[in-house]
């Protein structure tokens, strides 16, 4: 298929750089900032743009993969389009494309770094579009680069969103308050990693309502009021200790 | 070595079955309760004991591996004992052994669940022992099993014990209530898994400064507004998510 890829930022270049892997092609690679879009389309063999005007009117499919909170002001600005027209975000509904005849909404469920490569094959696609076309044509270029790819409305978009908030933002935040923490104490985080990765690939293969160990799950007051002497007046740390130590003992 | 463990819990079953499998003897497994005593003696060709009057004085090392809240009360019952006495909690000073002549912490940093088998060779032991003596011999047995054994007083152990509540079981806590959001919605958890997987694959080869992204690293107030909409009234959900959207915002 041909593509336009509207965005360059993490989630621009890693979706870009999977389906030009396999054989779709990147017509043009906009960014308001050309050296973005030049950046980019180089690694896509494609055409930087920074200009609506100059904007190919004959691709298949028009991806929006911007920051949530410019995304509708500048769809505002795209001209009139006949390819499908679809965004990545995972809390916006497909209404905001409207304007457009046809679109959708193509939201792969993985965290993106510019520099850490995704394999994408196992990576969830949840896809909406305005019309069973749109969602044809989306679903097989989601297909060529995915084993999972599934339809979802904006509402549970929305929810998936959030799930994945706490799963991966919220995360990241426990690790690098942990990592922190170990910085002011001299030892390195590198000594974090073996947990890190048990934690994670336990609760792939069991729930997390089994995996749960440590001072809060076994109520255990003694060890929980000795770190939080060790933690007073340390903010954030504190009262995020305090704040989810008790949702830990009260879930149950 | 002849090694005596004293507990059958997730730890010292785990260390029980790598000290087995790299050739070391356990003597006896003592648990107050005889089944559970026998169930790990069975696991490790050894003798389940319910009483210390039973208690081989022969061994080389005797591992202490019970709940926090239970271990002092539990060494005062010990009797007199001229091999090593350990302890494996990450929170409770060396000091607990005083008792005893020669005496030691062995802290694995790990997550520990019984079902779910831990492979030992990287994860870190953190070493603490009374006497020159006792530490090398309590080294070499960790060396046994692990290669990554380092020296670490209790004030470090403690501290690292902490940062672990924040990588291991606040973050399973973030995975539990990932899990319940989507449960609520109809969605299977294993939608996560990837996201899950590469978050922590992230952390691990670049730091969590960097890997950090989602609405509250970019202050999106339009995104977060929208999620503790959808939160509202359903708590730990909303104050959670709000005390950590905040944290995020102020950490850089």
């Amino acid at each position: 298929m041909n593509i336009v890829l509207i965005g360059s930022g993490n989630v621009a270049t890693q979706l870009g750089i999977a389906l030009v892997n396999v054989g779709h092609t990147i017509l043009q690679v906009y960014s308001r900032d050309i050296n973005n879009a030049q950046t980019l389309a180089n690694k896509l063999s494609s055409i930087a743009i920074d200009s609506f005007k100059q904007l190919d009117l004959k691709a298949d499919i028009y991806i929006v993969s911007v920051k949530d909170d410019v995304l509708a002001s500048l769809v505002s600005e795209l001209p009139k389009i006949e390819g499908i027209v679809c965004h990545t975000a995972g809390s916006i509904e497909i209404d905001v494309l409207n304007a457009f005849n046809k679109h959708g909404v193509l939201y792969p469920f993985q965290t993106f770094t510019k520099d850490k490569l995704v394999n994408f094959s196992q990576v969830p696609f949840l896809l909406e579009a305005n019309d069973e076309g749109s969602y044809v044509v989306l679903k097989k270029m989601a297909k060529s680069i995915s084993d999972v790819v599934m339809e979802a409305n904006s509402v549970q978009r929305g929810q998936l969103h959030i799930s994945a908030v706490f799963a991966c933002n919220f995360v990241n935040h426990m690790y690098r308050l942990s990592s922190d923490l170990l910085e002011n104490s001299g030892l390195p985080f590198e000594l974090l990693h073996p947990l890190i990765k048990e934690t994670a690939e336990k609760v792939v293969s069991l729930s997390p309502r089994l995996t749960q160990t440590g001072p809060a799950s076994r109520n255990d007051q003694m060890i929980i009021d000795k770190h939080l002497c060790m933690l007073k007046s340390n903010e954030p740390f504190e009262s995020i200790y305090k704040t989810l130590t008790n949702s830990i003992i009260s879930i149950d």
